[in-house]
């Protein structure tokens, strides 16, 4: 055994001292795959978008390198689920090397970069202790919430985009009713039991929703000196009305829905400060020991790698292939980029706008190397909107189709596990969701991590 | 709404300023149950232990109140498929809340206990922020790993007790293929993709088993530079052989079901010291970049609270009725006391044995307070022993029947799902587990937390 491991490293060791091909690793030298003399694609971020390009990019002649920070893809449209204990997060993530295994053509690795060098075609990894030589670059690195300036709110009222988000909402959640139970002043009880969510886009909408069937029905009969079932759940919009992107009669279904919850929603009225104690908005303060961010996304630091323009989330301006002005070989996609549709229109954030761009760019990649005619401009093609309220709630709007209520409701259900990656997540999570439907219970109630009383 | 909340909390506040009844909460007085003038037993630890005492109170003429760290009770002996990528600490865990929900004189707390007051009957929360006091009150706080005096090891080889535990070995075991892959030093990637339990006991063989498979089986082809297969798993226990509570012929059916799977077992080793860069057993310096100590337990720190006697490991020295001696209203039950079986042996450290005790304790003190005569001393019975070596091996040992192989290994997986508590995760297990075997894939292969590279 151990001899045969020796004979292993030595194998690893002389491919290790090969010369490195022009393309690929400089700094560490590895032992490529044999396309690794071929042209090389790097494509940071392992989202919808970037995942959309690697599979576009599976039989191109090209060597593919995937870049995340992270080792898996994540299921982004259920993180909420997460973040309100309904799902664990192995099942809405996928390790990025199990999904791209059978991709001969392509290596994934885990790194956090933290520049591009546009001269030299080089991604900069660990403040630039590694670096990665490219002939093609897809950026796909998508974006983190915003907090319009006021970056210090981050830290009353955290936003929701990575798993870590997530399980610390949940464990905020789950805590501020563990402390009402134990708390004996009436005002500070009520802090606890005020749950506050700013902006009422789809994840304001879907947390509030989730939370009023956390309390009012998966704990409401698990504590003693608190009734779970009092709690207040605001949801706080600056706009006239929810779902904006939404036609106004489901913005106005999906406020009765979450009402119906027990959820206040309180609509043309702007936070205009966060604190330990809560918010105030539109002038009037609100206390809340529990506030979640759903209010703005920004656009990860990608702009400034590349030195574009941007607009004001942050957003890349790219060509109408989806590639960077004056850089043919580098391309920007999915909630990284500022994308127009045919009107003109900012392609909304949302993976099936991340997959498509990332599709787009893998399939116009692969023609060029192989001396195919390009495809046209990049075309987004809006399938529909979808956002859910609770149980038994829904609204779907797919311009020819709109749709509210019960059987929209089954459709977001569908949708979902269709679209999450692999034939074991959307098994388990159906049955997850079975089991939650069938007993209004939750799974994933665990208070983990340093616990703070 | 707002205003029915409003009552809500008038409501408690008027309940927080009635008279606290002698054997409740001081300090904090709280909205009681109808069972609060009842004698109050208050359990610390909702273990297998703790939970068993609970569930021979149900109906006892008692107010009882369990408290724990963690709002979750966790199944500790599946702990090690959470640290090697199998299952989500979710399927392992369930919330005592809902566990105690429907036994209406039982309210749960979750709060961090520092000490007992024997004289004043009070248990001390929060290094005596807040107190508890009792009529009866049981110890079942469980055991942690033990370092024999070099506790600064800990920080090399974590043991396995915890959720996270077992999240930060999963992290570092994840971490070490994603360093392998990226390491051009051939020595360094060895040290890597070197594996190192220490320990021959069951958390170490099943470790040991679980880490080979992933290695050889689930991610074996996930990685481009690397071969996974190639990784060095090492168990090291300092005795003469494995599972030493096991008949010879297990221990031997163990070792050669290990070496089958590619780990290589060394006997005989005792472990001299840890540090970063791996282990000295026996003289001779192992390089690994992850060691993980399943060789000692040591009670917690019950014996310190109660001022009590204890053996070399920590544990609680008590009388046959499980009491502690000159205190008939105190009882340590589960790994934190040492309890001789009929032989004068110690009691094994596992689950059934807590589970027997604490339903010992638990009818002894509803008999006393229900005026019936007490059962005789707490006798053990013996079950059986069980540990899975990997896919389709283990060994069982129930006295009269020993059985290695294939059926064992099927007995052991009926029996672990039939103990986990609640039909859910009977099920979600269940699926887990017929998945993995039928694809050889992780589920929860997830690197969370900060990544460092």
């Amino acid at each position: 055994m151990a001899e045969s491991i020796e004979m292993q490293h030595v194998a690893l060791r002389e491919a290790a001292s090969r010369p490195a091909a022009d393309s690929a690793l400089s700094g560490t030298a590895l032992d490529r795959p044999d396309t690794a003399e071929l042209p090389h694609v790097v494509i940071v971020g392992a989202g919808f978008g970037g995942l959309a390009a690697a599979r576009a990019l599976r039989t191109a002649k090209a060597h593919v390198t995937v870049i995340d920070r992270r080792n898996y893809h994540l299921f982004q449209p259920l993180l909420y689920q997460v973040a309100t204990a309904a799902l664990s997060p192995a099942e809405i993530a996928a390790p990025i090397r199990s999904i791209l295994r059978d991709q001969k053509n392509t290596e994934v690795m885990l790194g956090r970069v933290t520049g591009v060098d546009l001269e030299r075609r080089a991604v900069q990894l660990d403040e630039g202790r590694r670096e990665l030589r490219y002939d093609y670059l897809i950026v796909a690195t998508g974006a983190r919430h915003a907090y319009f300036g006021h970056d210090d709110w981050e830290h009353y009222a955290p936003g929701l985009k990575k798993i870590e988000d997530a399980t610390a909402i949940r464990h905020r959640i789950l805590v501020a009713f563990e402390k009402a139970e134990a708390e004996e002043d009436a005002a500070e009880r009520e802090r606890l039991l005020t749950f506050l969510l700013v902006g009422g886009g789809p994840t304001g909408v879907e947390m509030a929703g989730a939370i009023a069937e956390l309390a009012k029905m998966a704990i409401a009969r698990d504590f003693r000196n608190i009734d779970p079932r009092s709690a207040r759940i605001l949801l706080i919009e600056a706009g006239p009305r929810l779902l904006p992107t939404f036609p106004e009669r489901l913005s106005e279904f999906a406020r009765r829905a979450l009402e119906r919850l027990g959820v206040e929603v309180l609509t043309g009225k702007a936070v205009e400060h966060v604190d330990a104690e809560g918010v105030i908005a539109a002038g009037e303060r609100i206390g809340s020991r529990t506030v979640i961010w759903g209010a703005g996304v920004a656009a990860s630091a990608a702009a400034k790698w590349l030195n574009a323009d941007k607009d004001r989330a942050g957003r890349v301006k790219v060509a109408a292939d989806l590639s960077l002005p004056g850089h043919p070989e580098v391309f920007v996609v999915g909630d990284t980029a500022l994308t127009l549709d045919a009107k003109g229109n900012p392609v909304p954030g949302i993976a099936p706008a991340a997959k498509q761009a990332g599709k787009y760019v893998g399939t116009l990649i692969a023609a060029r190397l192989s001396g195919r005619p390009a495809p046209g401009p990049f075309r987004y093609r809006h399938a529909g909107n979808l956002a859910t309220i609770g149980r038994r709630a829904a609204v779907a709007d797919f311009g020819w189709l709109r749709m509210s209520g019960y059987l929209a409701w089954w459709l977001w259900g569908v949708v979902h596990i269709f679209f999450l990656i692999g034939f074991r997540h959307r098994m388990t999570v159906a049955l997850e969701w079975l089991w939650a439907y069938l007993t209004f219970q939750r799974g994933a109630r665990l208070i983990t991590g340093d616990l703070k009383l």
